[in-house]
């Protein structure tokens, strides 16, 4: 017997000519990828190449779908009715499936983007706007989110959940990530890195930047790919993973 | 024991705050729809709107992908690589079918807008990656178009072919259709018009611009539905061909 | 002796084949135009077309800069950086001011558009932003807006501020306009916004919603040219303003 | 007595997140920039930074406008007509020129992008439609470009061309360059680069891919900034100049 926990990254956030973070060797360490859908990042070529990378590698696939805004790369709040959410949504869903059924297979998940993301997160009504377009494009995707009101409203209409765990960012005692515009939001030191995948993994908790300890249940831990050193992270936190006995897999196998 | 025929229209041509057609009139006369699919018209919120409609009115839906040409109309030539075409046409295809397959239901077909649709049937290296991705996505799709390479290849392909007949429009006597930079391209006379649709439809002829007579054997006639009287100008071609024992369906059900 | 009252309508505001407004008759009857700059509408034809036809009709040609969202109409809100309006802006400022380059004349004003506009009046930082942009441009521009942050500001560095009153909008008591989504927000009868215009103008006051009276000092009367009897409407207040001694011409000739 | 030569490289192509060369390095060593205007590249942001640092380097600012086509990169062919590529460039001239304006100074030139400029040398519509665009933007304005029809047709309305010559590609025995798809079209060996400047600059000839010499006329030396020595390849490039005492000078300067 063991314990399971999936790794992510978003995946295909190039665009044209542009490229973002090192997509194939990530795909050989992650058991899941987030890929832009083309509103914040990512073209038709390189979603096809990105799905294509990501079958070959049996890595879970996910949309990762954004406000409409390229030249904000999807960190921007935008201000939009739940109709424009729900069908911005679906579109995207709709988009990358259309790569994923060219190699007969199914999308795995939802992640939503940046600013989208953090807003399903606090507000209900963008929250029911995804989990709407979800339920209208296909009930088993999962829904990767961190705690709040997207996870919420998906267990309230029997939709599965897989919550995120952020390795290298430090934690608020009530289990909200320290704003990237604070110091100490981002955790540098590696081994300190791998060391709190292992007590949010094996534990269950997690130390806040407050040096107390809260309850972490997460299912994934997400890896930032556009850093210079991300993929000799993900490795030394696999192989830690690993060594304690649990296995990293794509959450649909296990979920 | 009688003949069908399909009538259909470009529809969900607007953007945001601009309206093309009548789309709710155009739908209730006719029997399949071409919806614009974001890349030169079109956008969440219409092809959602547009769908259901459709879905309403008994509408064949079918997707109808463009250039990325938005200011252009999708009407301007682009160079584009067979890869570029492929997965443009995908990713349209997907995100049409999002909005189809909220209502349970499926994509009837698949006719190619303006600058690509033309270039398909002139260009063999076009033609082949429209019908690649139509593989790969769903080869139950019907392909409308005029005769050409785009309907020799999906022919070659075993896919279903339905040919577009045009109702306003003057022919050359290669059965092209008359530029419409020249004068008498387009048929003002909504008798004529008629008269020509019963021909097409009855007698598998029409008259060309040099008043010979060439082969039409088409499945279906297209309106164009931004002309002022396009609503009237449908309603007397199906009283037309209705006299004549001629059904109106859309194409899955008798293709 | 004579009272001067500018009139100004948004143009300019289709998109390739789109359009909004019958921009020919307007601009017959309006003395300014606020002209949209491709951000949320308009395209590098339409501005060169509007421009010219703006010049031939001695109308004063305004820059009408937006939030980055053509999807929007420029009507949602965005959460931009102070760097992101001012760089957003000087970009529009430009890009219109090429066209009026080629008729060897100049920009009277600017007027932000929409939810940019609606955000200037009541955020300080955006309103200081746009000043900049202005300042970095041409420090000559009139500044066209309602009283608030943006008026303020404006006047504190010492540019000419032309405000804004609106001929077929209600008001609220504290000089605000009542919000489209309320009942009686649109003033529907003609002879009502004649009248009403004409106490704007002569009295310097309007009645509220709520049936006081409050003070207006304005220059400029917007007319929105996407109803249908616009046309009309203008030149029944100018009519009326004409008979009553005041005299229309555009504000860089009086103010 | 001296010799003169610019050295000029495409600058301000990221977007957004997005970044394609090493700018900053960049500016210290050229002599003129080609900033992108937003159409296959840049943005406000970009765009302003890129001017900003040209001027702290006394570096000549030209305008680099393009197709409209960020996905592309403006490298795809695009079938515009006359007023259209007259209008895209004007609206892009002024743009940038928003950001120039703002530090007081004027641009210097313009040179288009890829498929534009490329096109613009062989058709003399297009070559028109730009040269028009600069006639009524700003007459002042250096043509740079390849000997051909945008070329002809500036001298022939009695503008100012600067003729760029190609440090790393090879040319054919007509005087165009090698098509970056065949073998051979770059030239790597930075000693034989170094070399093929020094001959163009001094000897004002070059040895063509089938080993013939023909002559070339050149005010500019085209760097591109996106390989990965292009820095020391530069300061290479000028450390030989100015050996054999050719000063390296913005155009306007000397033109």
């Amino acid at each position: 017997m063991g314990y399971f926990v999936d790794i992510n990254s978003d995946l295909g956030e190039g665009f044209g000519m542009y490229t973002m973070a090192d997509d194939e060797k990530l795909l050989k360490e992650i058991s899941s990828a987030n890929i832009a859908c083309g509103f914040h990042a990512g073209d038709p070529r390189i979603m096809n190449l990105t799905v294509q990378n990501a079958i070959e590698n049996n890595v879970g696939i996910g949309a990762h779908p954004s406000f409409p805004d390229l030249n904000g790369f999807g960190r921007r709040d935008m201000n939009l009715t739940p109709l424009e959410i729900e069908t911005d949504v679906l579109y995207q869903l709709g988009a990358l499936n259309a790569f994923v059924k060219k190699f007969n297979t199914s999308l795995q998940h939802i992640s939503p983007h940046g600013k989208l993301g953090n807003m399903a997160v606090k507000n209900s009504q963008y929250a029911e706007a995804i989990i709407k377009a979800v339920k209208e494009f296909d009930s088993n995707l999962i829904i990767m989110t961190e705690p709040g009101e997207l996870a919420n409203i998906a267990q309230y209409y029997g939709l599965k959940v897989a919550i995120q765990m952020f390795a290298d960012r430090a934690y608020n005692d009530d289990g909200t990530l320290v704003s990237r515009n604070e110091i100490n939001s981002v955790i540098i030191d590696s081994d300190e890195v791998v060391n709190r995948c292992l007590q949010m993994v094996l534990e269950n908790k997690v130390k806040t930047i407050n040096n107390t300890y809260i309850d972490v249940n997460g299912h994934t831990l997400c890896i930032h790919g556009d850093t210079a050193n991300s993929i000799e992270l993900v490795m030394k936190i696999k192989k830690a993973l690993t060594k304690n006995g649990i296995v990293i897999k794509k959450l649909k196998e296990w979920l």
